[in-house]
């Protein structure tokens, strides 16, 4: 009790105010009514500036000082000790007055990008652009981080990533992701992939129903969670029992709602799998979006784009849709696993999508440390795009007005992506090594072998250890891009006979 | 600004936290899965007592008094900080452990009483009931109120009612509604009421369709809100800007959805009409729960059992369920106003209803200064229910454990939902007397008038007036059973030819 209990209650006090937080953005996505959003603002800003009150108290600093030594001998009070401190440290430098102005900004720039977006004019988001860059440079000066900013940003998103990292690992991607593609781009002339008919339409109440059950048999516990519906699928470990994940449908295309979902349930696997007994304190929460991303994925291309899993998934998909002629799991399997470049990240396959995120990754280190002009982010944009793409950018809606992140003044974002997907195949790897051929437990059926698995050495772990830490603890090396590589490059050249 | 401002922050402050309790608790009965359910407990308890804290805070009183004269020709200001006193009076009086275990007991009772209900079994929930009464009899000594307890509890939940208010009042009413009663059942010998077809079938999405059309006709702004479903029908006023009311769905009686959906709609129209200037403080919020249920009733009764109001929506019902036989408003308007007493009050019709509320008002009483005892409940409920409604209760499901409202401690509740029915009559009467023949504007589709009537008379009062002194505002006459009366004899001698 003493120290250690006062601090853990103000710490859950913190974090019951996030979950709230958290429960209210879920419903303003998924429910609220138009004409509640200006009140919905009000209240979630309200909400931020109570936590941050909380945060900067002097009380709480008082309990950080008080219980350090004793946190150096538990590793779960150490684990909250060292975020709690990190937060608290970032709330000292920052004002309320800059936190409130930045969040107001960010709001705005957002409802602009949708406009822009709309209209695919880059022009009338530009300004709100600039304010938010200009706005995250003074944030960084403000938390008083040392060398370029951009590190600073990144290590926002992933503690402990820079660009001394990034550098090396992007490009020796790239060395291996620009060949492979070329080489598939050849091979597919001769040889194209099957695409479902594209006369097919697939009715949402079975698309819902297959998608349900392949999230089940994922291991969602629809008992502690729910699935909804919104524009943007997004996951919410709300609150202990009750995490929720949501999708969107298209008549044309169930794969579009598949994946979504095996994704989703891969993050919403993850909040069900942390510790209860850490619940509301960093100690039972992800550590990092990096490694939930690689659970999202792990679920969406190391299981959902195989031909082990259409061997379950196949029949079932067929019951939901009588109609469609019969097509066999390889077929399945090579229809989810076509490679094409194309212009949106989100729809892109395993082999271009790490290139889009680079692209974004070199743009926001060229608007924060190397003097790239925000009115010059467009033809930058493009110019890149179609060095690395082969592809024109036809209008600004394809190209960097796609993403939501810029707008919310997300920079640094967009890298944790590409961690993810490196993450879960140095997993699958691993998991290999210890449970034997993936594959053929997928194909048997025994879906709970890999969760179990996931459970143990990510989701108990909750924010014990940080990221890498946690990577290399779990899979017995540091990270690497080699699994993801060797995995890519092993699984297309199977399907094009490369 | 200065201390007005002040007090008004703290108050919204409050209030924000109150509308956070109220949409978590609308999630728990719509959306919730299971196993959330311990987490929503927890958090919606730890807002509670945030909130009780901030009442209790010493610079809240000082506000208080610092405005006090300000107040006195400010009516909007007064009419917070006469709210806000009562609340802080009785938060005063009340540990903050005993405001705990008593939240705590009513959670378990409730659990109990679920169970004892459906298994039928009144000893079950006696000794939850006794520690219930018990608690609230002490609440009412700590509350350190003069004359009987049950006097403190009526004035919890109508502000200024009392037994001496109620007693008159309800035997005035059983003096004329028995006998009428009695006539009824006479005259339905001869001529039974018509009734839906028992063999008829009424699909959901039908249902959902129509009463989603009624709905918008009274006025409901889907914009600014929802409509869900849950089991028990309920409306909350969750947020400036978005109210939500829920219904539920019987596929062989649509006229349960229908009243449900009109019921909530009253309802959930007073929260949509009340002042958004004064969102988050009491002047803008619902004075009482007899005035809300006013709102509730008049659109469910004055204006949705009547004929009119089949002339307009019978054909909507008629083309919602095309296989129905054919029937005029006349028929369809006999079939929603069958007299006949019945074991349960929720589905009691206009004259049965109140004697439903004497009933438990007479219990209450008993309970509370008269010396019943809780083991003796079944049986002098039972020996009432056979004198009053000629009904022999089997069993106590259908009695003393169908409603939930002891269980949850509510005591003196009651009355309020009679408080209602007699308000929405003498709303009609003077209606009338302003706008002309409210059935010939609801016949004619000109269902706007008495909407905006109730806006100007009620909705935009907020919690300006007491009860008493708003009905007479909007009335012109101090409230009284006289009109409710003269509607149900004059209804129900037309429609039983008496």
């Amino acid at each position: 009790m003493g120290a250690k209990h006062d601090l853990l209650e103000r710490v859950k006090d913190i974090h019951r105010l996030g979950s709230i937080q958290g429960h209210l953005g879920w419903d303003r996505e998924v429910l609220m009514p138009p004409k509640g959003a200006a009140a919905r603002s009000d209240v979630l800003a309200w909400l931020a500036a109570e936590s941050h009150r909380r945060m900067v108290d002097d009380d709480l600093g008082a309990l950080l000082d008080a219980v350090a030594e004793e946190a150096v001998d538990d590793p779960d009070l150490g684990a909250t000790v060292r975020d709690v401190q990190r937060s608290r440290d970032r709330a000292l430098r920052l004002p309320e007055s800059f936190v409130a102005d930045f969040a107001r900004k960010r709001s705005i720039a957002q409802g602009a990008w949708q406009e822009a977006r709309a209209a695919s004019d880059f022009a009338a988001f530009a300004p709100h652009l600039q304010a938010l860059v200009n706005m995250t440079k003074q944030r960084v000066n403000l938390l008083g981080a040392e060398g370029p900013a951009y590190n600073a940003l990144l290590d926002d998103y992933e503690i402990g990533s820079t660009m001394a990292a990034y550098d090396p690992l992007f490009a020796g991607l790239k060395d291996r992701l620009v060949p492979l593609l070329a080489r598939i781009m050849a091979a597919s002339k001769d040889t194209p992939m099957p695409t479902l008919p594209a006369e097919a339409r697939f009715p949402i109440a079975a698309q819902e129903a297959f998608c349900r059950k392949v999230s089940a048999h994922m291991g969602f516990d629809f008992e502690a969670g729910r699935m909804d519906v919104s524009t943007h699928p997004f996951s919410a470990g709300l609150w202990p029992g009750d995490t929720r994940f949501t999708t969107r449908f298209d008549e044309r295309d169930p794969f579009s709602c598949l994946y979504a979902v095996m994704h989703e349930t891969g993050h919403a696997l993850y909040e069900q799998g942390l510790p209860g007994v850490h619940a509301f304190t960093p100690r039972g929460k992800a550590i990092s979006l990096g490694v939930h991303e690689s659970q999202s994925r792990f679920w969406e291309n190391q299981i959902g784009r195989t031909e082990a899993f259409w061997s379950v998934a196949g029949p079932w998909f067929h019951d939901a849709f009588p109609n469609l002629p019969k097509m066999d799991a390889a077929t399945m399997n090579r229809i989810a696993n076509k490679v094409e470049p194309g212009f949106i990240r989100v729809e892109a396959d395993e082999v271009t999508y790490n290139l889009h995120i680079m692209l974004r990754y070199e743009l926001e280190k060229a608007m924060f440390d190397g003097g790239l002009a925000v009115e010059d982010l467009p033809a930058t944009w493009n110019a890149m795009f179609l060095d690395w793409f082969g592809l024109d950018v036809p209008e600004d809606r394809l190209g960097c007005l796609q993403d939501i992140h810029w707008s919310m003044g997300a920079f640094g974002y967009f890298p944790t992506y590409t961690l993810g997907n490196l993450y879960a195949a140095q997993l699958l790897e691993a998991m290999t090594h210890d449970v034997g051929d993936v594959d053929a437990l997928i194909a048997s059926g025994a879906w709970s072998a890999p969760l179990a698995w996931l459970r143990e050495r990510i989701h108990e772990r909750g924010s014990l250890h940080l990221p890498e830490a946690l990577i290399e603890e779990a899979t017995g090396r540091a990270p690497t891009p080699e699994p993801f590589l060797t995995y890519v490059e092993r699984k297309d050249s199977a399907l094009y006979g490369l």
